[in-house]
């Protein structure tokens, strides 16, 4: 069963490649990104400044392949991809909690994104912990 | 741009229809569901059971159609749907923090799930506060 998704938007990050993006969100913090929503969907973020961080979810475009069991930066051992945050992984959905600056129009300023530059976009939710 | 993921499993709960489900997690926990994941990917469940808590990554497969700005159930004022954890989205992808109890073979047994029976799931991933 296939399942089909549109991008909605893009995020912008200093992170071109790879090799220089963090392992964790948590290594990345107050370094500035900002999420380019298209502007047709701008309305759906009325009310998210009130929220001090939001969870994007995106699609991780330059990842391609995986395994099923594979070696955590962490472990000697090999650990199923299910139990890792790899980016490699049977369908590529990123997920990061992201503290929110501030919007103007239809872009959302925000820290410690840990992603690719020109990550595509598919959802915004509020963070609530 | 579309985007193509494909069903891994399915997750199996008391929740026929969306007026059984509860609104948060956090009124379901203590009742028990489960995780059933396609044969073909059991490996990549090789340590999973070292986490309390996992993320599911699911297809809100019976949510048709969308406003960018709606009602929060708490709320009199309209929000963005970005703002808020309406299953009516542009792309209906859920996330879910839930409780692992046990595995076994490829079903994984867990609690406070809030999305309806035979929904598609799309990634496991660890949940790491």
């Amino acid at each position: 069963m296939s399942i089909v998704f549109e991008k909605i938007g893009v995020i912008r990050t200093p992170y071109k490649e790879s090799k220089d993006a963090p392992r964790q969100p948590r290594y990345s913090r107050k370094i500035s990104s900002k999420v380019i929503l298209e502007e047709g969907y701008q309305k759906g973020l009325k009310g998210i400044e009130q929220f001090s961080h939001i969870v994007l979810i995106f699609y991780i475009d330059r990842s391609h392949g995986y395994e099923l069991e594979t070696h955590p930066h962490s472990s000697p051992e090999k650990r199923g991809v299910f139990a890792t945050r790899s980016p490699h992984r049977p369908n590529n959905i990123g997920i990061s909690v992201v503290k929110l600056d501030r919007v103007e129009k239809n872009i959302l300023y925000i820290e410690n994104a840990d992603m690719l530059d020109n990550t595509p976009l598919l959802d915004i939710k509020p963070y609530i912990d």
